[in-house]
């Protein structure tokens, strides 16, 4: 019986995570769920996986909770403090750190400095703080099990084989909604069409990050993190119809790939039950017999400037990446409230990016500090 | 340093094999060499490796190679007792099986049972003597590691998996010239159009088994015993480009594949230098922008008898298969004399089996027992 916890338990991974834990109650005990506002859903898990603990974003949402709940009201912590506390409950052995966006730092790292191995679905935590991170990752002797689909690919491929043995990463890419869209259309994209993933079904954030391939970009400084390999040695492939999550290349010429359908219980399941496999038998298998010719093209960074962005973030190094992070995450709710148009988004990234001073990441306060710029260079922009 | 000898050093393996050797020669020696008939090839491979045994099929060939090699020919053996002595040179610590067809399986035996691991490129001793063999292996805990593209590529997917972890093997078929060839065509199929494989460049006996199927069909068998899983999880899928090799479906849904260019150096160095990889720089690596479309089909087993008849022979056991093996053998061998035509291989092969009482497959008697009454049955159904 494993123990967990769940930060971000009504987001998307969150969610596919307590549907892996229903299936296989004899091997999972949830020990804690944080959420944020969405305390209809977090009720009912409530009711369901009978945490000891759980944390939300505010008084206002905990009196709803204890409300819907009764008497069978577990303890409720808020904020921040709700959130840490989750991720470092005495029982969980792994915590699922699944919050959206940097958000999740300070919780995940808690986590990880209680001796939690670590499922990650929270992609911006290492983009922003890959060196604090996977020092303390070291440190700790904990597991990072990437739930993200193409670094729980990768992680599939390499399981067990030495780096030494690694000649270059390749993560695939949908290419997003807009891969064949007039350059010239961009500046009309509306919230709407790019929140249309042509895959996968994810929460806004995310979805828009696709459309603009900086989700690929952010995944590029992931796996730098997680794996150790420089940015030269990370290749960036579009391969549409996303049966391929990803790929790596060995030394001798093999290429290790990873195929599934599109469904986070996969990813979500493995770093669950790592090292085992669960039988997800209620999945439909994939069939290389219909579903169509898989292709692949080299990414157009000219469409697409985020991910030559992210690289070039990566390899400056330093808060870089958790500028480039900070002000893509603002600018994205900048999209999303309608207050900028589609490619303002990265031309505002690139003006962000050209006037921070870069700066060594040791630290938290460090990456911090750089977060907390890029968000008022950004509104300084926007409200320019 | 590892110490290696080669059996069968002047076909497409050995060849490729020795030339992984002279790249990395600092990481292995070469004890013994094993051949037939071509002594040109195998002069020159003596010359480069200095062997301290050969062996060669006959005291003419023996006789040839003293000739072309003055006093610098190292100890020169003939016939069965030949490979023999070169598959348990007392130096050797892996023995590359690399005969063709079933004259490999002494040797491969006898290697085993003097403790050497075996890089397993002669399918036909798996299929006719798989219960043997493997009961060896286990007996002398040595690594039975396939050279065969398509279950090196398993192997590479499974490397420290637990084996309950699978749910299917899934081989990979390039289909071989004649998949779309029509139906009432294949009477007038010859000899040279059977030869040209789309992918691979390999000996004929394994071309015409690929242009019939029957290689695929091999290949299951083999895979049974390699891997331990049973005829009804193990999947032939058509796949044109060849560029995944093949794949295993894991319980959890996920498809590990390996893919690479069709260049038999990525087995061969795989099995000659495991647990590590070799860094084949000198290879083209594979490009997925380049390849085209990767597509998958269904075989077709109207088309391609053989393959049906290979899983029939796996479900019935026993010696099933090596009466199988052997009759195709003899069946390949009569369509490349002209004495044959092209559909007679699967229609001969079938009369066979059908005649074929079936016992177990026991001892290495067993086997060559079915092995011989197949070709017997094979020359009186020419001869009629």
């Amino acid at each position: 019986m494993r123990t967990i916890a769940i930060l971000g338990s009504t987001g998307s991974v969150g969610v596919t995570t307590l549907d892996v834990v229903s299936r296989f109650r004899d091997r999972f005990r949830v020990a804690a769920l944080g959420a944020g506002r969405n305390i209809d859903l977090l009720a009912a898990q409530v009711r369901s996986f009978a945490p000891e603990l759980v944390a939300v974003a505010d008084e206002a949402s905990a009196q709803r909770l204890r409300e819907r709940l009764g008497p069978a009201t577990p303890c409720i912590m808020i904020g921040l403090e709700g959130a840490v506390a989750v991720a470092t409950h005495p029982s969980a052995e792994l915590v699922v750190s699944a919050m959206v966006g940097a958000l999740g730092l300070r919780p995940t790292l808690r986590a990880i400095e209680s001796g939690k191995d670590i499922a990650f679905a929270n992609k911006e935590v290492l983009v922003m703080a890959g060196e604090v991170v996977t020092r303390a990752a070291h440190s700790y002797s904990i597991h990072l099990l990437p739930v993200d689909s193409e670094h729980n690919a990768l992680f599939q491929c390499l399981d067990g084989r030495p780096r030494t043995a690694i000649k270059r990463l390749i993560l695939t890419a949908s290419g997003g909604p807009f891969r064949t869209l007039p350059i010239e259309r961009f500046t009309q994209v509306t919230v709407a069409e790019a929140l249309k993933h042509p895959i996968w079904n994810m929460g806004s954030k995310i979805t828009i990050d696709s459309s603009t391939l900086m989700n690929k970009g952010l995944e590029v400084i992931e796996a730098y993190w997680l794996f150790g390999v420089e940015a030269d040695r990370i290749a960036v492939v579009v391969h549409p119809q996303s049966v391929i999550h990803s790929m790596v290349e060995m030394v001798d010429g093999s290429v290790l790939a990873e195929m599934a359908v599109p469904d986070m219980a996969i990813p979500a399941a493995y770093a669950l039950a790592y090292p085992e496999r669960l039988p997800l038998s209620h999945l439909r298998p994939l069939s290389l017999l219909d579903c169509g010719p898989l292709t692949f093209e080299a990414p157009d960074l000219e469409r697409f400037p985020c991910l030559r962005l992210a690289y070039e973030a990566l390899r400056a190094g330093g808060t870089m990446p958790a500028c480039l992070n900070a002000a893509n995450e603002e600018l994205v709710a900048g999209f999303l409230n309608h207050r900028l148009r589609f490619p303002e988004i990265w031309q505002h990234l690139e003006t962000v990016m050209e006037r921070y001073s870069n700066s060594p990441a040791r630290t938290l306060e460090d990456v911090l500090e750089a977060d907390s710029w890029a968000r008022s260079a950004v509104h300084e922009l926007i409200a320019a």
